[in-house]
């Protein structure tokens, strides 16, 4: 199952030695990127967050040019889904790690998945009963311990066409197992406020700036389950699918359809454009 | 930094491939025990958590037998610590484990700390200001998502003889970084109830059999910094150092010092005699 070409610090292999802490503790970040056109989509952004990732954690960051450098040459097995693993290295007395870590990176290539395309034509969106821990001082950044998202998508009845949606162990709606949420009401968009738990997806980031620019009104917020139901549109965002309608909404033993929306279908464009263009 | 000898999958090794999900993820379980006087000490009880948190996290259990077989082979290295790691093994598209995982197990021995006997005539016990998340999904077994402890383990400001305290995101005081914690007050002896986060340790649970048995009241519940602060004796527990007494205990500006007091004394006894004589 393991997906080639991979470069481990800079060298072809697929192998990582289990004193790594990574292995170990989950103790690394990582960052799945776009590629598109030749272009690693978004690349910049992914770094500034990558970079945010290892300053909150103490891990060392490799540098935006040498991890371009290799993520452009996995690439080159085609279109396709750029990972870049970062890990705080070998080593250390349990949990404590060395005084200087010397961080490893994996940069691996992988096809685009199977729903690829019919994913941005509505997916399902269903209620995970796996809530997100609320932890400040991890939100936002993209780490490597996803035990909660694991659980949350072994829920799913329907993996490929449906997303999981989770909320805090406080009940409010945080993000999808592997996506940004937003929805509308009454021509405002919403998501999720994400300062105690959640990943601050790249894609995320970009439509709210792209609404921003259009006018739109945006509000980040803690949202209840019994908000959402009520939205006019609900949309998924991640770096690889880009926006994903919902069309379907099933939380406790409820579903209900919901319509693809004029916004959803503006930034669906925007996101299209984005991809075609090359430009930010 | 690589300690020797190690078995993956019963074949001796110190490399996993990349694509394991304990390295993508943290998807994993460990158990770290004491191999003493040609003994791993309550390891049965080691092997009744590991089965645990496989059950909890839908991770094949591999059987203790192999287990043990494997453990006892790398422990023929001398007196030390043997880490058992299982992971859900290779694979799988994302958070998506395959249908049917088939778990990766890794069996390491390692030497015992250098701080081995030092602590246990008593150790400094430092408040940290990382916080546990409160995730009950989680919480009772030792899994390899381990980011809370190592953030909390970089706050102490002398590793070898110290440990930090922790506390859950809603204040209640829950364990150290690596330790379990216990502290007597009034002739009663108190442990934080470990059912929203926390690792339920193999020696914690021996010491509060031990004080039952011996009639000591014991109580497992919520307790607060300023109640704990408040106790007649305090220690912490492990499986590798056993019955830690703390001599210090050091919470925001303040540092207070504590007797080794008499119940303590008594469990590092029993702990001794567990030890020696083998039986548990």
């Amino acid at each position: 199952m393991n997906a080639s070409p991979v470069l481990i610090n800079g060298q072809p292999g697929n192998l990582i030695d289990i004193s790594d802490r990574g292995f170990q503790y989950g103790d690394g970040l990582f960052e799945t990127i776009l590629f598109f056109r030749d272009r690693l989509v978004l690349f910049s952004r992914h770094m500034d967050r990558l970079q945010q990732g290892c300053s909150r954690l103490g891990i060392p960051f490799p540098g935006m040019e040498r991890l371009a450098k290799e993520a452009n040459a996995v690439a080159q097995a085609g279109e396709g889904v750029v990972k870049i693993l970062l890990t705080r290295g070998c080593g250390g007395r349990g949990y404590n790690a060395p005084a200087e870590p010397k961080s490893n990176r994996v940069v691996s290539w992988h096809p685009l998945p199977d729903n690829f395309s019919a994913a941005c034509n509505g997916i399902q969106l269903q209620h995970c009963q796996t809530a997100l821990s609320i932890q400040p001082l991890f939100a936002g950044i993209k780490h490597c311990n996803r035990l909660e998202q694991i659980l949350a998508s072994h829920e799913l009845l329907n993996p490929a066409l449906s997303e999981g949606l989770m909320l805090d162990t406080e009940g409010f709606v945080v993000e999808g197992t592997r996506t940004n949420l937003f929805f509308v009401k009454a021509d405002i968009l919403y998501t999720p406020l994400l300062d105690r738990c959640g990943v601050e997806g790249i894609a995320k980031g970009w439509i709210l700036e792209q609404a921003k620019k259009a006018g739109i009104k945006t509000r980040e917020e803690r949202i209840r389950l019994e908000t959402l139901a009520q939205a006019d549109e609900i949309f998924m965002t991640n770096s690889i699918y880009g926006v994903m309608p919902v069309v379907k909404f099933q939380a406790n033993a409820s579903i209900k359809d919901y319509p693809i929306g004029v916004l959803t279908l503006s930034f669906q464009k925007a996101w299209e454009k984005l991809l075609q263009s090359g430009a930010e």
